[in-house]
C-alpha cells in the first residue's frame, strides 16, 4: 500500500524532543543533501540559477491542518500532499520542478516519530518528482499544523503556459478523471457512501494524494493557449480559464471524464454530478488549444499512459456580456446545477 | 512616527469579509504591479531570472502570533517584520532583494482593515527595500495568524558569503548596536523598565522593527570570508560562525557597540550583559574578515553612516577540542556569563 509506508518510522515518543537544530540535521538535511545550492542546510540561504535560456517559475501555497487535511491525518500523506499541490501549479504552467522551500510550523504536541513520518513522506516524493529541499525554517505555534512550500521550477524564458491566452475557437481539455477528490471526502466525513469499499478506497486516496500532472505540463509549451490545475473545481477554474481573455466556456457534461468509483455514484444520484464540476481538489490540468493540434496533444499523453478528454470550448460571449460557463447535456441544453461555489458564475445555465 | 502610518487604514470593519480574490485584487495585487514576472497575481505562478553572471538566493521563514509577535501588534508592523526577518538573511550573505512570495494564514477573527494596513506596511517597506510581492496564497485557521515569506535575491554567481568560509586569524565585525531588541521585549513584556520613556520606545522599536543591512550586505562579496545574520543571539550566532570551519571565537566585551539605552540600562545591572549576549532577533550582520581589511570595511560602512565596530577574533581551537565562544573582560579574563541559550556553547568561560 503506497500510503502507509509514510506512517512507518516509531522512534522515541518518550525520549525528549530534540531541538530545532538537531532536528533539522536529523531529517531534513538528507533531503537536500543532493542540491549542491543548498548547502546541507547549514546556511541561512539556497542559491539556484535556471538553466541556460530558462526562467524560475516559483508557487508558494500553504495548508493548514483542520482545514486542508484531517488533523490525524498520517504525517507523510500530509508532507506529500504539501509538496504536490504546489507541484501541480508548476506543471499546469509547463515548468519541471527543481526544489522546494520549506516552512513547518508545529504545535508543541507534535512528537518526533510525526516530524520522522513527515520527512519520509517527502524523501519518497522527492524521489518521484526529482526535486530537493534547499531551505526553510521551523516553527512553533499554539494552534494547528501549518506546512507552507514554495516550490522552484524552471521552463524555458517567456514560454509559461499563462492563464490568460485562450482563444476564440478554441478546445478545452482536461487530464485524468474529475470529481474523485471531492467524493472521496465526502466520503471520509462519511457524507456519503460508496458502493463497495475498494470504490471507498480510491476516492479517499485521491482525496488525499493529488498527482500532479509534472510529466505532462511541460509539453503542452508551444502547445495550449492557456491552462491551470483544478483546485477550486472544474466550473471555478473553466472560469477562471475564461475570464482573462474574455471567452464564454461551454462544459459538455456527457464527456466528462469519470472513474469507474465516481460514474457509479453519480448513476446512483445524478445530483452529485454538481460535486464533481465544484468539488475541487482534483489537481489535474484544464487546458486550451486549437482544436487543430488535438490529434497530437492526444498522442502526447498517450504516450504517458494519461488520460485526455477534450470537454469544452471557448467562444466570444454575446456583445457587452460577461464571460460565462454554460455545462450542458447531451442534447445541448444547459443543465441548471446550483451548488457552493457555482452561484459566483454568472448562474451557468440559469 | 514611522510605526504609527501602518495603523491607519480604517475601512468598513462592519460590512462582511470579501472572498480571497477579493482582496488578493483590493490589497496584494497592486504590490505586484511593477513585477511582469507576477503577471499582476492573476495567474498560479511567478517567474523570475538572475541577472546576466548572477544566482538567485532564496530564504523562507515564518512568524507566528503569540511566538514572533505580540497578538495585537500593529498589523503593518507585523507584515514589515515578517518581510524583514528574510531580507536579513539575504543581505548577510550579501545578495540584494528582488521580490518575495507571501503565505497569509489568518483566522475568521481578522478583519479586512487588518489585512488593509497589513498591505500598506508592505507597500512601505516595497518602496524602502525594492522589492516587489510576486506570488502566494491566503489560507484559513483555526488558530493563531501565521506568516510565511520566501525572500528572494540575486547575487554574483559562487560568491555568496557562507557561514563556513572563515579562517584562522580573522577578526569578528558587527553592524550596528547590539541587544536593543533582547532589552526591547524584556520592557514591553514589563520584566525590565528602561531608564526614560524615550529609551523604552527606542528599545521596543528596536524590537519590533528589524533593519535589515540591505545596502551593505552586498558590499562584503569578495571581502568577508563568512557572515550570519544575529538572530539567535550573538554568541550563538558566532558560534554557527566559527563551527563550520572548526574555530574558536573571542568576543571582547568591552568593544560590543552598545546603543544609548543598552549601555544606561548594563550600567544600572551589569547582569543584563548576558540578556545582551544571547537575546537575538537583533538582525545585524556578524561577519569574519581578515585583519589587513580591517581600513576597507570601516570605508564602506562609514560611507553608508552604518555603525561597524571589530568585535572579536577567530583561532584555531587546541588540537582535539571542540570550537567553543569566549567572552573576555577589558584585561583579557574570560567572563563567565550564563544565560539561556548560552550552555549549549562548551561552558564559556566556565
Amino acid at each position: 500500500m503506497p500510503n502507509d509506508a509514510a506512517r512507518s518510522p516509531p522512534p522515541d515518543d518518550m525520549s525528549p524532543m530534540p531541538g530545532e537544530f538537531a532536528l533539522i540535521a536529523r531529517y531534513f538535511a538528507p533531503l537536500a543533501q543532493d542540491f549542491p545550492g543548498a548547502a546541507g542546510l547549514r546556511d541561512d540561504v539556497a542559491v539556484i540559477a535556471p538553466a541556460e535560456g530558462c526562467e524560475l517559475v516559483l508557487k508558494s501555497d500553504a495548508i493548514v491542518a483542520g482545514v486542508d487535511f484531517p488533523p490525524d491525518e498520517a504525517a507523510g500523506l500530509v508532507a506529500r500532499k504539501a509538496l504536490r499541490v504546489n507541484l501541480s501549479d508548476l506543471a499546469a504552467k509547463g515548468a519541471r520542478p527543481r526544489a522546494y522551500m520549506l516552512d513547518l510550523i508545529l504545535p508543541d504536541s507534535v512528537r518526533e516519530s510525526w516530524i520522522a513520518a513527515f520527512a519520509a513522506g517527502l524523501a519518497r516524493d522527492q524521489a518521484e518528482y526529482g526535486v530537493h529541499l534547499i531551505g526553510g525554517d521551523m516553527s512553533s505555534t499554539a494552534g494547528p499544523i501549518v506546512i507552507a512550500v514554495t516550490a522552484i521550477g524552471e521552463a524555458p524564458a517567456g514560454k509559461i503556459v499563462r492563464r490568460g491566452g485562450a482563444r476564440d475557437g478554441d478546445a478545452v481539455f482536461l487530464t485524468g478523471t474529475i470529481g474523485d477528490s471531492a467524493l472521496g471526502l465526502a466520503v471520509l466525513q462519511q457524507r456519503l457512501q460508496a458502493p463497495d469499499d475498494a470504490m471507498a478506497a480510491f476516492l479517499i486516496d485521491r482525496y488525499r494524494l493529488p498527482r500532479p500532472r509534472v510529466a505532462f505540463g511541460p509539453l503542452l509549451i508551444g502547445i495550449a493557449t492557456a491552462a491551470i490545475d483544478v483546485s477550486d473545481g472544474l466550473v471555478a477554474d473553466l472560469h477562471h480559464l475564461g475570464e482573462v481573455g474574455r471567452l464564454d466556456a461551454v462544459l459538455e457534461a456527457a464527456r466528462l471524464p469519470l472513474s469507474a468509483a465516481a460514474r457509479a455514484m453519480v448513476a446512483a444520484d445524478p445530483g452529485l454530478l454538481a460535486t464533481i464540476l465544484t468539488g475541487g481538489d482534483d489537481y489535474e490540468i484544464l487546458f486550451a488549444a486549437p482544436p487543430t493540434r488535438a490529434g497530437e496533444i492526444a498522442a502526447l499523453a498517450a504516450a504517458l499512459g494519461l488520460p485526455l478528454t477534450a470537454i469544452g470550448r471557448l467562444a466570444k460571449p454575446a456583445a457587452g456580456a460577461a464571460p460565462r460557463v454554460t455545462v450542458i447535456d447531451e442534447a445541448g441544453r444547459p443543465l441548471a446545477l446550483r451548488a457552493e461555489g457555482w452561484s459566483h458564475f454568472g448562474g451557468a445555465g440559469g
